[in-house]
Order: C-alpha cells, then sequence, then structure tokens
C-alpha cells in the first residue's frame, strides 16, 4: 500500500475552473502530506497563474507550476480535473490534455473528474462503460459518450473517480487518497474491459 | 412563400450567452422586418435581462420580453438559439426551455443552433441523424448524440440550421431568413426520419 505522503498528485486545468475544487483538493491533499503541482495550457489568460471562476464571477487565481506541454504523466500517482463551466470546455480542445489524461488512465493510475470535468474524460474516450456522475447539466453528454450515471456524492470503477459538484468535495477528496494507497488499477481495468 | 416582415421569431437564452450571437441575429432579423422577442428563464440573475459574455468577461445586457414559462411556440415562427460556454449549460436543465426546442421542432418550424447552442438540440434529443456543426469543442458531444457533424460555416438539414461560432453569424442569419420565407418542414422532417 503506498504512502499518501510520497505520491504526487497531477492538478490539470485552466482559466474558468470552479475556484473550490481545484483549491479544495490542493490544500487537502497537501495537508495529507502528498506533492501537488498544477498544470496549464499555454493558452490561458496570464503566464504564471489561471483564474478560478466563484459563484457568478471570476474568483481567486492559483498559480501555475507547469505548463502541459512539459508534463510527463510517468512522474505522478493521480490524476485530478476541477470542473466549472469554462474550464473543462477550454481544456477540451487542447490535444495535449487530452493525450495526458489518456496517459494516467491506461497507465492504471487514478484519474479524478468533478463537476463539469467529465466533458474531458468523454473527450479523452475512457468513459464508456464506467459507472460515473458529473454535474447534472451533463449528464445527457456522459451517457451519450456510454457513462454509466448514478446520482450520487462519489463513484469509483477501476481507479476512476467521478463527483457531481462543490457539494462532494469531502467524498472526492478522500476517496483520491483512497484509490493513490491502493495504487494501481491497470490489470482490473483490463479486466472489465 | 411567408414573408419575413410577417414573421415572429423567439431568441431564447440566459446569462452567458455569447453577446453577438444574441445582439446581431436579433438586429438584422429585426431589420429584415420580422418581429424578434427574447425570452429566459426565470433563473436568471435579474429579473428584467440577461447578461451577456463578451470574449473574457461580462459584456451587455438584453432585456428579456417573456419568462420562458409563459411562451407558446404556436406564436412563433423559427427560434433561435445563441451560444456561449455559459448560457446553454443553465439553460438545459429548464424542462420548459427543452420543451419549447422540442415543441418548434416538431411542429416543422424553423431552429437555428450557434456555438454552444447544439447542446441544447442534444438535450432536446432532435439531432440524431441530422447534419450539423457547432463549436468544435462540442463535436464530441454532437457526434455521440448521433448528428452528422461537418466543419461549415452554415449547415441546414429539413430546418434545423446551425453554425460554428461569431465569424459565422453572417451566414446564419441569412439562412434563417431563407428558412422562414421557406415555410413549414414538417413534412420533409417526417419524410427524412
Amino acid at each position: 500500500m503506498p504512502d499518501i505522503k510520497q505520491a504526487r498528485i497531477l492538478i490539470m486545468a485552466t482559466d474558468g475552473f470552479e475556484q473550490s475544487e481545484l483549491m479544495v483538493p490542493q490544500e487537502k491533499l497537501s495537508d495529507a502530506g502528498a506533492t501537488v503541482e498544477v498544470a496549464a495550457p499555454k493558452s490561458r489568460m496570464k503566464s504564471d497563474k489561471i483564474y478560478g471562476w466563484d459563484e457568478n464571477d471570476w474568483g481567486k487565481t492559483v498559480s501555475v507550476d507547469k505548463d502541459i506541454e512539459d508534463v510527463n504523466p510517468a512522474d505522478y500517482d493521480a490524476l485530478v480535473l476541477p470542473g466549472g463551466q469554462i474550464n473543462p470546455d477550454k481544456l477540451r480542445v487542447e490535444p495535449k490534455a487530452i493525450e495526458i489524461i489518456r496517459a494516467f488512465y491506461s497507465s492504471g493510475k487514478t484519474v479524478a473528474a468533478i463537476c463539469h470535468a467529465p466533458w474531458l474524460l468523454i473527450e479523452a474516450g475512457i468513459i464508456k462503460g464506467r459507472t460515473c456522475t458529473s454535474y447534472h447539466s451533463i449528464k445527457t453528454d456522459v451517457v451519450n459518450a456510454g457513462g454509466l450515471w448514478r446520482d450520487e456524492t462519489v463513484v469509483t470503477d477501476h481507479g476512476l473517480i467521478t463527483s457531481r459538484n462543490p457539494g462532494d468535495l469531502d467524498a472526492f477528496v478522500n476517496k483520491i487518497i483512497e484509490e493513490v494507497r491502493e495504487g494501481s488499477h491497470s490489470g482490473r481495468r483490463q479486466a472489465a474491459e
């Protein structure tokens, strides 16, 4: 059982991320002892940070540690994808972002997406046949992509973790810690396919 | 051939509509002589107007003529759905909005959606088997819903008009005028199903 204190976790997002859905996992995973980094595409509005979204307007900013072009998925144990309406819609057209998601998933690492971030799982083509949830507005998109959608705080299927909205953040972060401790999911993923 | 000057056209949107995608059709269809009304759900931020989105921030507001709860599709000849990332995502969870789209479509009236508004066509379940386009970021959602996606300025299939982005607005509005002049598409819709 890997130690969460040894874990390296990547949060990938761009401008318009739901503020709490990046900052709460960032804080809680760091508090648990993990090394947490934030990666964003060059298309972000400022070179050194990305802008959060809070209720009905732009909110706080978060420092960017790395361009997604420089991310090597082999350096990390888990990938966390915050939601928001704007952030995943911008990120899904970045080929490198989709390539990163596929690399984490296919190597059996924990991939966690909340709120509107399952649009990224759809774009990566990894949600078909997977039990999952999402923000309620994109349920139809998830179901059309072949996802088996459930209305639950957190759903886990072979290391693919999904939650619905900021109200689910406690369960979402706890499940990320639990899944990282369990280690690779590749064997079970292959068995299910 | 119905006269565009006799036509009544409904634009349905909520906060976060791509500013140009509501205001340009509103102006050009009015200039052509049509009566144009704007409907929005009660859940909007202000009671008498909705907020547009311009580039990277909130933009101009537009007055709301009618709550969607009070819309009778029989009173109109065509429905126009502006895009933006926020607006269609909010509108697709309003059952009355989806009911209105289905009513226009099933009665053979022109339905025109641009940019991210095809998410609303997905939600209404009317895009399956239809030749169409959309903003490039949601192509996968449209294809997963059964839409036959093309990268063209404007695509028309049995009175269902779609365009990709604000750069397509001239072709989009011209096609709306042309389709309204052609009248009901219900016969051809049935023939194609």
